[in-house]
């Protein structure tokens, strides 16, 4: 099915603004790019090729992700570090339904106060994304990363 | 306001134009990518979160940007290197009064000869862009990277 | 010549489809997206940039893509990892002849087991491609690197 680009510039805006939200340390608005019962999963390359179910975080609705930000902003002790995201050009398989695939690679970047910037995450989104009173949520949003060892712990949303 | 399609197209265009610019070591040329009177700014995101003046970088017109580059290509004593951006998908702002105000995530690699290449400076341009007879020219670029730390220095423009 | 926002978007898609084949490891699939005698071509821009002919991998053709391929997944012994593609925005040069010439920026990261991801190679393409019966095919795909230096050996196409 050939991508509608009116749609196609809503999915590039919606990725702009999901990494904006992101990198400008907005977490509270976060949980609003998805769907009341969104599944945002980040999972080693490793594990999701062999259907293993263990992941890094898996968070079912939008309550699991309030909560996280709570603890990320109120509860979790950590050292703070700003992220920076780079979202590839996307994929996107648009379905009948209503339900929109959509597969892009990304990189983040971490930078610890008086630091270089380093490597954080790199992989690549699988959402299921739906469109609702022509409003664009992610209903799934799965972070498929290649490096296995994760740099300290990670406490922000990629 | 929505975003005209030309309008994203060029502006598309013109940040691949200016990486490619920079990239290709044509520092001559990218004077031309700001109008008389733009102010070009390089400047630590803790200062700039906090309304600091401090830059590491301030031009305000073409003519400190032509004799910036007039260092950078005959007076400042430095080891070259080859720069590389990547620019993420931008998120526009379009105004009535023709101005349109942009923001787009970079990464930006240092290659020194006979080397790897290095992440050096991440973050993302805050423009505003004014359109006049049919050609886009950036009024004010604001690079806010993360990164405390320069690794050495920084000579080339972001 | 302006380009058309129909081609636009497919070669949107497919420098995205051209990346997840690679990162998917998907190799196999690899030669598909060359003609017939298309020229792909590694090389570092130091040598690109004099015109000199040496390259880090010159394979003309698809016969000789496929035996790179064939070597890549059965004889060439290497210690396996991830590789993970962000292409930046193309500049597009459409041709009233059908050859559409495209230059974009890449960042190649390469992830071992068990490791973070490391930069591994960033440079810029420089493709032309032809459009025939409605179906987009590098015919030559330069591949100019910064880095002087691989990091170790280079197995996978970039």
């Amino acid at each position: 099915m050939i991508v509608d680009p009116d749609l196609r510039y809503r999915i590039h805006d919606l990725y702009a603004a999901y990494a904006a939200c992101l990198d400008d340390a907005r977490y509270g608005e976060w949980p609003e790019f998805f769907t009341e019962d969104a599944w945002y999963r980040v999972v080693p390359r490793e594990n999701y090729d062999r259907d293993l179910p263990l992941s890094t975080l898996s968070l079912k609705g939008k309550a699991m992700m309030k909560d996280r930000i709570y603890g990320v902003e109120s509860t979790i002790f950590h050292a703070p570090y700003y992220q920076r995201h780079l979202i590839g050009l996307p994929l996107i398989d648009q379905h009948k339904d209503g339900i929109v695939k959509v597969e892009a690679n990304y990189f983040v970047t971490r930078t610890k106060r008086d630091s270089l910037a380093e490597i954080y995450s790199v992989g690549k989104y699988l959402d299921e994304i739906t469109i609702r009173d022509n409003d664009l949520k992610f209903a799934r949003k799965f972070c498929v990363f290649d490096n296995d060892i994760v740099a300290n712990s990670m406490i922000y949303p990629i």
